[in-house]
């Protein structure tokens, strides 16, 4: 693993990571954010949305001031795969391929080598980090922005055990059949669409997942709203199962990082409470 | 003024506004963060460094909560003219010309006809914006950094009756004699090194110019610190003149904005204080 980068802020340390990994097949940077003292720290993972890389939420998300204060640490993965020579290498296509790996394991030629992105950030990162820094592997949590928190969403709902809490900023509920990772799904997992539900937050509460309680914040002026998000589905499901989500729609909010910023502090609180 | 975006963060509403410019010849485009309500509100002004314009504190300052809590607005205006036709247009020389310009009054050509940014900061902006949005002309401060933290403390030393407070993190406090900012002043204010000193903070008081008291933040470990910013010279001037300053070296910042937003709060407290 090699240090890009670090800088201290809110007494803490802000870190860039580049590091070969195998799952897929290419440099991954990732951020990591470790609060002052000796550790080791509980973690929460967050899970980027489409087209943002680890610097996104680094940059804009406001994580570190309440982070340093609660005293975890928070990692930040890429959201796939990245390079000239590697499949979906089409900045112009924000809905697939780099940028775009939606958290699955995926199947399908010419992806199946590279897009493992769900071991990657369960299994692969974890190792990896907690091999390297003062950091609790038995405290973690996960959250995430849109797509990230649909990845969120599902590898809580695949873990529960692992997950001490989760929660999400306009979660993509169900990919299966929203607009902008229907065509991701059948590319990275093939035509059969009920391969599919192991990969969808809805499906996986409606085959019989569970995890004890979920935080969603949505703000009511996110043009995704309708088309990508439907946070309702989300509700109609876990009140279904028993899931005891809180969904708080926020009036006049977007989905951009000046919504997420806003109620970071509320989500790491929550997760705070749970880990410690 | 065209509003280029309005996004809802912490119940404010953060604007990017476009302009045409008198001053600067040009179109120009700030960044305006409104708290919830009527107002009208105390204002902060936000000066930025070198090669920034008005997005980098609004993405990476982490001000809004803050300021939100504390009711004032906050104004991040550009470091410089832009645009392809104009002088100073090398993204390469970035101590130079576009992303550089040192909130001075250029008097030499080719620079004399859109580099007026002490003008454009300290009236055709506010003017502008003052009968524009509810904002309190009657309770202003600035503060900024490194090149915007020289400016913030030319703005104020030159203007003692207009800011409530001034402050500033990393500044260049004196940028005659500093390797990044002398070439600059040279060729906008001509050869003549005794009209700098109407630009230079420590040149300022030494002739004369009083504030009553001055926050500065400076990590210890950026790397700009021996060279371009050196704030003891600041501190002597500010002990020499009787200025009430307090300067606060801070163990293992470095010059980012992860430093900056580090202490973003201490400094929206200490304006809101003088400015209520």
């Amino acid at each position: 693993m090699e240090v890009l980068s670090e800088n201290k802020s809110f007494g803490g340390r802000q870190l860039v990571i580049r590091h070969p990994s195998k799952s897929t097949g290419c440099d991954m940077t990732f951020a990591l954010f470790l609060p002052e003292g000796e550790g080791p720290f509980p973690v929460v993972w967050y899970l980027s949305g489409l087209t943002c890389s680890h610097a996104n939420v680094m940059e804009k998300g406001e994580y570190r001031r309440v982070a340093a204060e609660l005293g975890v640490a928070v990692i930040c993965p890429d959201t796939s795969p990245r390079g000239e020579g590697l499949p979906g290498f089409d900045p112009a296509d924000w809905q697939m391929g780099q940028g775009a790996g939606f958290y699955v394991d995926a199947t399908e030629a010419p992806y199946v080598d590279n897009y493992q992105m769900y071991t990657y950030v369960t299994a692969e990162l974890p190792e990896l980090v907690f091999a390297e820094y003062p950091l609790d592997a038995g405290r973690q949590s996960v959250f995430g922005h849109s797509m990230g928190g649909h990845g969120a969403l599902v590898c809580a709902l695949r873990n529960p055990e692992r997950y001490k809490s989760c929660s999400a900023f306009a979660p993509i509920v169900q990919p299966s059949t929203a607009d902008w990772s229907k065509r991701a799904l059948g590319e990275y997992l093939g035509a059969d669409e009920s391969k599919w539900r192991a990969w969808d937050s809805v499906a996986l509460i409606e085959d019989g997942a569970r995890f004890p309680e979920l935080l969603v914040d949505q703000g009511e002026a996110d043009g995704f709203l309708n088309d990508g998000l439907r946070p309702w589905l989300l509700a109609d499901a876990c009140k279904a199962a028993g899931i005891d989500l809180t969904l708080r729609m926020q009036p006049g909010y977007d989905h951009s990082y000046f919504f997420i910023s806003s109620f970071m502090e509320d989500h790491l609180r929550w997760h705070a409470q749970r880990l410690n």
